[in-house]
């Protein structure tokens, strides 16, 4: 289990691992888009912020079939660097783990089988307007936690929202996490002003102030988050108290970590985040200084190594371009448990490649 | 294990108990609506022909939450008999069985997560134009047989789809399988001709004639077949060939068998039918007579007895009305061979009164 380090709160993080090793988990993603992700330079989740509308339907079409179907190619940054789903395909594929897509909501339909909650797209947090049906959602998405913890033996569960460190710094803000200048990004350049001006306006067209929701986190999301995140939190509150999961992202894990702390705290020993090295790595970011601040939750990272691939697309990832996303640390991170550390970090690497010219090349 | 019965097949039936008893499976159910169920006097499954589409989501609000959502109180037939679907919530409560809604085809969403496959409503075989996008239905059902495989140990599949019998008569005569006067009815007076003057008129709109469409599936469902029909079959075919499934319902898995033996013949040997003692009794039918027709595959029957029952809703189960439906008999196959045996037809009967008593008096 070498290629899994515990990044944050040692013990609880092995005793975590302890819990999961060689067992039969269900990786779950949590998909929705946004109006904040095309606010120009906040989001690289896609080639322009147009764009970001289909990058998590494309994501999960990666996953599913191997290849998109609603864009040509896959999802890329503006410089052309490629989504972190061909990470999580590569593990799920080599680890034989099942996917089930959950969608928060969504303007462009993924073709392959998803689970849908009612959920719309979000609006702008600008407008202190950001997701509609906020309980609604979690209401849905609690149930299906519960049914999946019947059958899963845990649960991994990952995301793709453009824009999603923005949104969570608002969650967190309002929730009273103090994460100003702690949230990650997928660009090299963390564009925390920007995301900070952004949480600022969508505070003040919502009449809140710092911590003012940190007991209502639906009136959180509803103002300032993302339509992921209540399919999300109701998953991990569904199924958390049956069996354990894997909260497989970054720093927008933070704000799932205050929403499911608001809602169910009793849970949160059964929970840990899994990312990968390159959020754990990111001095523009601080992922434990946030997760210390919600709960003793512990953090774990695939000790993923790029830097020795062939393709340039790949090795981008090892200057801090991508990091994380639709859950590709916490997929490793399954993958190499399930195979008892028989999947190691250069397996990983090679099946990416694989994936990744097979694309190129087609 | 006395509560389950082998109708048909005794010794593959024998075989497939064995292998799935004590195992824990997945019940999925797979749901659309037509136009052909509008057709005055072919479907019980509403208080009238409009609001058959309420029936398939109305009836999964109950398995999923205890409670209708989307209409008031429980799918009743125009005489009042309430939906089977509470037979089937009441075995998968007993068993502690998670529950999956997969939609071919609605009008009216229900007000619970439900995988979504792109379907619409069907329309109504007498046109000709029943089902939109049949093959691409069936393909992500299969995708998610597949993934569902991964962490079940067996799946049961249920249907809703009112005026199934008719759809199901119609793809079973396309693909050559004699199965008039053979299906069942949710009405104690079969309505036979009706049924078959439909397919006929479908017959003549597609201009095919029996047997015709033997080889093509995706062609006898889109001409005279229904919505539920490609995510029912793409779930077994995904499925089957890694664990086993049972086909939850009466002489409509007719029409799956014969998608699954077009399309995947040498996984029928991990399949059986699962129904209930009503459709076995029924003398104006012939399940055996059909699934003999088609594959050496058993029929179990849930011995089912509600003679006794305090309420003259549920007694009339005996008298030939509904039957079956929304998988009740494979569900209760499953919680009596989940539990080896210890959930027994009485205790089945006691939660089903308790839960109807709940809905009644609510």
């Amino acid at each position: 289990m070498r290629d899994v380090l515990v990044a944050f709160n040692k013990k609880a993080g092995d005793a975590f691992l302890e819990r999961v090793k060689g067992k039969k988990p269900l990786f779950a993603c949590a998909i929705g888009v946004t109006e904040t992700a095309k606010t120009p330079g906040i989001s690289a989740a896609g080639e322009n912020p147009d764009l970001t509308d289909y990058t998590p339907p494309a994501d999960v079409e990666l996953l599913l079939l191997g290849k998109c179907r609603c864009i040509p190619g896959v999802p890329v940054t503006p410089e052309g660097i490629p989504t972190p789903a061909l990470i999580t395909k590569a593990a799920l594929g080599l680890a034989d783990i099942p996917v089930l897509v959950v969608s928060g909501g969504l303007r462009v339909k993924p073709q392959i089988p998803f689970v849908e909650l009612g959920g719309s797209p979000g609006g702008d947090i600008k407008t202190g307007k950001a997701v509609d049906n906020a309980e609604e959602i979690f209401e849905k998405a609690k149930i299906l936690g519960e049914n999946l913890a019947k059958n899963a033996e845990y649960l991994v569960i990952g995301e793709s929202v453009p824009g999603g460190t923005t949104t969570a710094l608002g969650v967190m803000m309002a929730m009273g996490v103090n994460a100003e200048g702690k949230v990650s990004s997928s660009m090299p350049n963390n564009p925390h002003e920007l995301k900070i001006k952004t949480v600022k306006a969508g505070f003040k067209a919502s009449n809140i102030k710092f911590g003012d929701l940190k007991g209502n986190p639906f009136k959180a999301v509803s103002h300032v988050g993302d339509p992921m995140m209540p399919a999300f939190a109701g998953m991990v509150v569904g199924a958390a108290g049956d069996i354990p999961v894997l909260m497989a992202g970054g720093t927008q894990m933070g704000a799932i970590l205050a929403i499911v702390k608001a809602l169910k705290p009793e849970i949160l020993g059964n929970v840990a985040v899994g990312t990968t090295r390159w959020i754990i790595a990111d001095r523009t970011a601080d992922l434990a200084g946030i997760v210390a601040q919600i709960a003793d939750v512990p953090v774990l990272a695939a000790n993923l190594d790029f830097g020795q691939s062939k393709f340039d697309g790949l090795k981008a990832y090892e200057a801090g371009v991508v990091k994380e996303g639709v859950g590709a640390g916490g997929a490793c991170i399954a993958a190499i448990l399930k195979s008892s550390g028989k999947i190691s970090k250069a397996d990983l690497l090679a099946e990416v490649e694989k994936i990744y010219s097979q694309l190129v090349s087609s």
